[in-house]
């Protein structure tokens, strides 16, 4: 068997009709052994390519001592422990990065993101939206939206509350990791396939959506849109804003370089260089004109935020007397005209 | 019996003085059949006007059979299954769309909205504050405040956690009903009491109060107040505001339009018409003086956004190189002329 | 035995290593009565200084009965309520407000702040964040992150959701205590030790900070931030940011006096006086130049916002055809030169 992609064996959930809702990976792998591999296409009849195949127990015990027989020890342990589940058990195996075409594929993924093991934009999500089902996501677990009405009634009339905490394709990330080293301090806004690098806090205005995050240390009270990547010792304030490529932000993929600094309300929707900060409360986006000053204070010529895309060193700010808009540099007129014009 | 305003067999919660503090009702009814009244009328004892009337377990039955003669047989089933219910059980029957007088008149009231049995406006809701008993919303169902402390106490001493996770006169809505066709990526920031048109989408930022929300197909990524209505096709960016009635709006009651856009950290303090945009960042209110350009981008006059209430076809941005707020036209100087001033 | 600064019996949550994780107190006291502080430390072997003593189940019938023969019946019975408790219980005894030490001590400060014992600032929190844990709030109470993983798993096994709410340093402060008089709309968004006055309603956007809050009635629909009060009558907008000390605000500590309205989505960071206003989308921090005009709407003269601070009846605005940053004031330009420059 040569080398996969990714392996995954989950407990996870279907609806009345088996279908899967979510799956729930305790330890996804990345790159897995030879020899783990052999393990688990063995004992779960794995050929080639992508696949999702159910686990009944008595595989389990095969897989365990397989696992075993092969050096695995710890994996082999976990997945004893997974003997006694009274949920659906699956082996996911990923020959290639390929485009999800299944729910546990797609949950596989997700999880590589939060378990560190990929970075945002590594993993290829491409039609992620048409493979995950809506699900409400309650105290009782994950729900079919089409069967959460006769659940409720009945928890009702039970004098249990059936508590529907999340109608969505991506459910919360700390229900399936909490990566080491993070606080988050109001977890229903960071979704499942968020990274979040060592160091990172998440406070309750903080967002994190799937595919996006922090890869060092953070304070996050702002929202990192979907794709979005935010560079070490970045700091985003209260309520501000990054635009992601769902949501009006184009073709630009928008990131965050290092140790920069995004102001409470402000917002970004160009890609920032390092050493960046945007004053509180001003929204750039790629077609804001400003006034873009050198290390004088002197206007060295009008552009357009998109022209300085990438660019390190540079604090944004509205100019409170004058209203307008001026990007302040650390270079001189000459430096700057040579950068912003090397390519014309 | 002539035809009732709206009618509900609710299973609810009462404190320890057994006055209610929430009603919950699978299947609350806008108009039903003059059958289905008289079966309910003569099951619970009714006779006229809007009231709410305590079920006993055996007036069940009786409602069940009565149901099934007059060939209600979907509705006779769900009476049938509530007859197991440890929780109290009420009929309301509401003969006039009055002000609501009682909490299961008021639950009835906020749940047909929730339904889209009626839209934002279209039943009456004066007095609701007034009505509606602070409750503490918890992981075992809904407290009166003022029982909670002995409840948290013995939890904790029986190594449970009684979780408050909202202590307000209005639930979330998804606890009560999750209409189709929609995703709502955290159900605590939408009251119950919302209309969320199918299609729409609310995300971690979204907001929806009561008596307010969608049309149709819709991403809320900002803040929809108390009385707001969003039409078809219209997104509101993340964070972005728009005012309420309750909350400094004033008398203007504020709505937007079909295929508008309000930008990221936005707001809007007047109604829109169709295919506005306001760009993120920009916050309108009734009060805020700008300049308005024609379809050459001549300034034509300088006005009050509240001049513009309702009108189609804008765009407002602040030049970012100026300061100046600019509603940006696609019409000629005279038409806008003739628009503005048609009633002087 | 000399009168102490604060005790409280607690009952708490401790990890595999039986470390604190956090501590509950059913009714911690300020300033409590000698005949009080006798009996809790005969009965729990208390002598000086600030201590946290655990309590075994025999201790604390004989504190119940020193209690009931010191008069103390209110906390005699509570205690004896207590005797039943699953959960490890704590004496905790402070005979002077000094930076907190233990898990036990930091958590009694808090709650006396969320008690409305002491308002922010009086109690000494110094160091607090190296003394808490971080610990993962979840429905089945308070976890080791070390100890998580193992939970999650076995939890799903069972076919249970171990839902993870939260995972810092700061519990949400409700499931700890709902101070009389309030709504809160969405409980994860206030921590423990914010200090919220009677009358005060945070709803769904709203945040309160530990060490933070209103002293009386209040809308709150933005952010308080760490150190932050909110006078009586005063209103925070949807959205709105108040820059804290922890975050930026420098040394500043900032406050908002008497009937002040901070607009939706706008900002502060200076202190404020009384019956100031900032209007929506405003972002004023202490660098913003300004022009301050008279009650004639004349520009008396440019000054910072920091010039400004902590001075009443102030407008903040920005002139939305010139952009330009006003401050308007309802006094003379006499009467303002003189305000400013008493001091020069």
């Amino acid at each position: 068997m040569t080398r996969l992609y990714s392996v995954g064996i989950g407990v996870g959930t279907q609806n009345g009709k088996e279908e899967w809702l979510e799956v729930f990976y305790p330890k996804p792998l990345l790159n897995p052994s030879e020899a783990l591999v052999n393990a688990v296409a063995k004992a779960s009849g794995y050929h080639k390519g992508n696949q999702a195949l159910p686990l009944a127990s008595e595989q389990l015990k095969a897989l365990a001592n397989e696992l075993e027989g092969a050096g695995e020890s710890e994996y082999a342990a976990l997945v004893s422990t997974m003997q006694g589940s009274k949920r659906p058990l699956v082996a996911t195996l990923l020959a290639s990065n390929e485009a999800p075409t299944s729910v546990p594929e797609a949950y596989l993924k997700l999880q590589l993101l939060s378990h560190r093991l990929v970075k945002p934009h590594e993993t290829n999500l491409t039609g992620i939206f048409g493979v995950l089902p809506n699900v409400a996501w309650t105290n009782e677990g994950a729900i079919d939206p089409t069967e959460l009405v006769q659940r409720q009634l009945q928890a009702r009339l039970e004098g249990r509350v059936l508590s529907v905490d999340c109608v969505d394709k991506f459910p919360k990330m700390t229900n399936y990791v909490v990566p080491s080293g993070v606080r988050i301090a109001h977890t229903a806004r960071v979704r499942l396939g968020a990274h979040l690098g060592e160091g990172t806090t998440i406070m309750h205005e903080g967002f994190v959506n799937f595919n996006a995050g922090t890869v060092g240390k953070s304070m996050i009270e702002g929202r990192i849109s979907a794709g979005v990547i935010v560079g070490e010792g970045s700091d985003l304030g209260g309520g501000c804003s990054t635009m992601g490529t769902l949501s009006g932000g184009g073709n630009l993929i928008i990131s965050i370089g290092k140790e920069c600094l995004i102001g409470a309300n402000g917002g970004v929707g160009i890609p920032l260089g390092d050493r960046c900060t945007i004053e509180a409360g001003l929204y750039i986006t790629a077609g804001t004109k400003l006034a873009l000053l050198d290390d004088q204070n002197n206007v060295v010529e009008h552009c357009k935020a998109r022209d300085l895309a990438g660019k390190s060193d540079l604090l944004f700010r509205r100019n409170s007397l004058t209203g307008t808009v001026e990007c302040k540099t650390n270079r001189s007129a000459i430096a700057l005209n040579e950068e912003l014009h090397a390519h014309n």
